[in-house]
């Protein structure tokens, strides 16, 4: 019955090496970092790293499956919020842009490394974005549909709400003028006019 | 003298050179590309390459400089075609547009990959983009001024305006449903709706 005392140990080295993946990641891009320079980041042998994770990888697909999971689960949030397409797409914007700006290191992977992961994986990553843009463009097209909204594609219209908030990750830095939260109400009011929200 | 005869082999040696590295920058990233890969994929020997270029940066920073050059120069002729901050905007931000979707393989790479330049080399591109910047905002707050737009906070309109158009880099893909033209379109009127300009 040593399982039940290895397990935290386990779970503890494994998200070690998560966030060592991140580090590395966001300093030297997927490729050009080593399981080396992971392992040695969460102060482990590279040996060690194959005890909890298959590959470099794996890390890359499971950076990036927590990291989308958490952004559909905040964008369906937002939609259950209320009944207002208005105050629907208010919310939704506001809190994608808070969590773009403050995850900005974890959201430059998820978004800029999708490339790198194996085709199974990319299958399974890419069908929780579809997720995501599904539900932005459902939310702009009810909108239009009861006359709240008005613009001209709202699948345009939703790709470039998106767009708004995925690259606050890469302009977004600590320490800069603005909080995430001065972004997130700014963008919001911008979000409402771009799709023509009546005021 | 035969310089005169070897200067257009060694200009195309070079421009081979910068084709390859953008190939093997956008498949790999920088990071993951060894000067190997850009030597053998332009068919020469890594030795050669060095002939003509001083590192593997050095690749990074020209491809990083004349495609930050051209999108100043784009801006600059965008806002030098009319006198009205509408007509302005809507030429700066369809260009832009058109621009980050026909080359996005290049501007993926001149956006994602700055922090891999050297820091002379990175100053001297910040540099250019804080130029691209000044000119977007300046035309918000002109616009503003004269009454034609409305925006509570111009500067963070003009970083909403500069986003849409480089993320269109991330999602943008040969062959799909829409055109460089056709996004230009739809990203201008949103970009006047974006700062409140009046109809």
């Amino acid at each position: 019955m040593t399982h039940t005392t290895e397990r935290p140990r386990s779970d503890a080295a494994r998200a070690r090496l998560l966030e060592a993946a991140v580090a590395a990641f966001a300093e030297k891009g997927f490729h050009g970092t080593t399981t080396r320079d992971i392992a040695s980041a969460a102060g482990m042998s590279p040996a060690a790293l194959y005890v909890h994770h298959k590959s470099k990888e794996e890390l890359l697909y499971l950076i990036s499956r927590s990291g989308h999971e958490r952004t559909l689960a905040l964008v369906r949030e937002g939609i259950a919020s209320s009944d207002d397409p208005a105050a629907q797409l208010w919310r939704v914007v506001h809190d994608f842009a808070v969590h773009h700006a403050r995850g900005h290191t974890v959201a430059r992977i998820v978004n800029y490394e999708l490339t790198a992961l194996n085709p199974e994986h990319f299958t399974e990553i890419r069908e929780i974005r579809h997720q995501i843009d599904c539900e932005i463009q459902t939310l702009v097209e009810k909108g239009v549909s009861v006359g709240i909204f008005e613009t001209p594609e709202p699948r345009m219209a939703a790709v470039a709400l998106l767009s708004l908030g995925i690259d606050i990750a890469r302009w977004y830095h600590d320490g800069g003028g603005w909080t995430p939260e001065n972004i997130a109400d700014r963008y919001a009011e911008m979000a409402l006019r771009i799709v023509g929200a009546h005021a």
